[in-house]
């Protein structure tokens, strides 16, 4: 099933105490195609710079993402820096260059106008509602955004996810957007804001789904080692809507399984674990779908009683 | 099942956003004897002040508390004072006057000496060693313990917990006694030092259970309101150990099965969460085993998938 994917693509320089990498593959949307490429076939729409490697579009295009939608402009690609302590929880951004992204404004193919699912990485909101309001068949749509629009654009974000089916965000946005500190009564007044499933991603502490009929929680997958925790979050989201769309799930007309979408946040935290074995994109070059499901299955005893 | 309990039973001030309690009873003992006696009979060992109310000697006794093992001495009871600020994680301690508890020398009662259970409080570990010492028939041994000890003591914490079955503690104290910011390297290393079990506490963020033929992981209760998280660790232990007894459990001599230690953590948050709903100890005055079994069932679907 055709998922569209919305976002950055991006060049990171990444240092973690297990090593650094120069110049490797970043973006949101670079992340969350990826992971969800082993369930669905993404269509990006993103925008590069002309110094963007055809290695990297090949990065993309081996797993089957679909690059009608990666525009290139003159300029640079966006690039991003940061470094990881010991203890990885807390990031430093040392660089954010925009470059060509900062005029990104989506250009959907005419291909991709009715593919049945959208997930609008985090880009302006007055932007992904242009997205979304050229796709008229859509069975989904959701999204993430970040703390720069919830403080700065906030009328404008909720006209965006007025019309989502559901929002994906971590749990300090959440409260943010909510302005409320406790997590269930957040939640709760975000499920008025519109979509009808939020999704809060926790990190190491794993995450939860919240529907006015039901709550799930899952804790964090225990990694041995993280090389490097940059576009877990992506990952995340890539294999949730992953997920959904190979199940043909439709949020939109309702009528489903409740527990598909518990198990879609499994293959999130599945995907988001993955991503953190190596640095950025580097784990999914000999990925299989057959670890995929293994690691589905240690979630499984791991949380049984 | 005889669950002897050893540790501290105090008065606490306690302010959070929900109001505030000026001299209330507290203490790891009061909790952890609290919430075991749901499942079992906890038998005590601590000291209090001649300051200490029969009202409050009554709130223990009310549940079946064994209280032949309380000591009074002349003096005050173990006082403690903290504010929780609006987020509630960060817990600011006012004032810590040990008291009468400086100098606690844990007496055995002759009654206790062949009780099969044994949950050591965080005390010094060599006085948790002594009590130990002094029970020949344990089925199982267990406890708690701080970062004071880990940093100042522990070559005689090492040699306390060596001879444990099982050790509680939160991450942060995990991380320091392995010294290893990796939880799971982290839990190796800890139960190669003695105990079989270990159980890390992660606060609203939930618990894990680490053996060499099992993990296991929980996320935490999410509540409406948390009026008062003072305890809710020492609760989550009493649950935890409580369940353990009631179902005759042989830590030692294993041949268990270890989906019932499983159960035991799911009672453990159960109590923990408990515990947050109102100040202090206040909500053992009417919580009943049934809606204890009830959050259990509850922690069944938010999980399941």
């Amino acid at each position: 099933m055709s998922l569209v994917v919305i976002g950055s693509v991006a060049y990171d320089a990444i240092e973690t105490p297990h090593g650094k990498r120069e110049r490797t593959l970043g973006g949101s949307c670079s992340y969350i195609a990826l992971a969800a490429s082993y369930f669905a076939q993404p269509s990006i729409v993103a925008v590069v710079g002309d110094d963007f490697a055809p290695e990297d579009k090949m990065v993309l295009h081996s797993k089957g993402v679909d690059l009608r939608g990666l525009e290139t402009v003159p300029g640079k690609t966006f690039f991003w820096s940061g470094v990881y302590p010991a203890d990885m929880n807390d990031r430093k951004t040392l660089v954010t260059d925009l470059n060509v992204f900062a005029d990104f404004d989506p250009k959907l193919p005419a291909a991709y106008v009715n593919y049945p699912y959208l997930f609008l990485g985090n880009i302006q909101p007055s932007l992904q509602r242009k997205v979304q309001q050229q796709m008229p068949s859509l069975r989904f749509v959701g999204g993430d955004t970040m703390n720069f629009w919830i403080s700065g654009n906030k009328p404008e974000l909720l006209e965006t996810i007025r019309h989502w089916d559901f929002l994906l965000i971590n749990d300090s946005e959440a409260k943010m957007l909510a302005e409320e500190n406790n997590l269930r009564k957040a939640a709760e007044k975000i499920l008025a804001m519109g979509p009808n499933t939020l999704v809060i991603k926790r990190g190491e502490y794993g995450a939860m789904l919240f529907r006015k009929d039901t709550l799930f929680m899952v804790p964090g997958y225990l990694l041995e080692d993280v090389f490097d925790p940059t576009g877990a979050g992506d990952c995340f989201a890539g294999g949730f809507v992953g997920y959904l769309a190979e199940r043909g799930f439709d949020l939109r007309n309702g009528n489903f399984d409740v527990t598909e979408l518990h198990r879609a946040v499994i293959y999130g935290s599945v995907m988001g674990s993955f991503c953190c074995e190596e640095f950025g994109v580097e784990r999914f070059r000999n990925l299989t779908r057959k670890e995929i499901d293994q690691r589905f299955d240690e979630f499984r005893r791991f949380t049984a009683f």
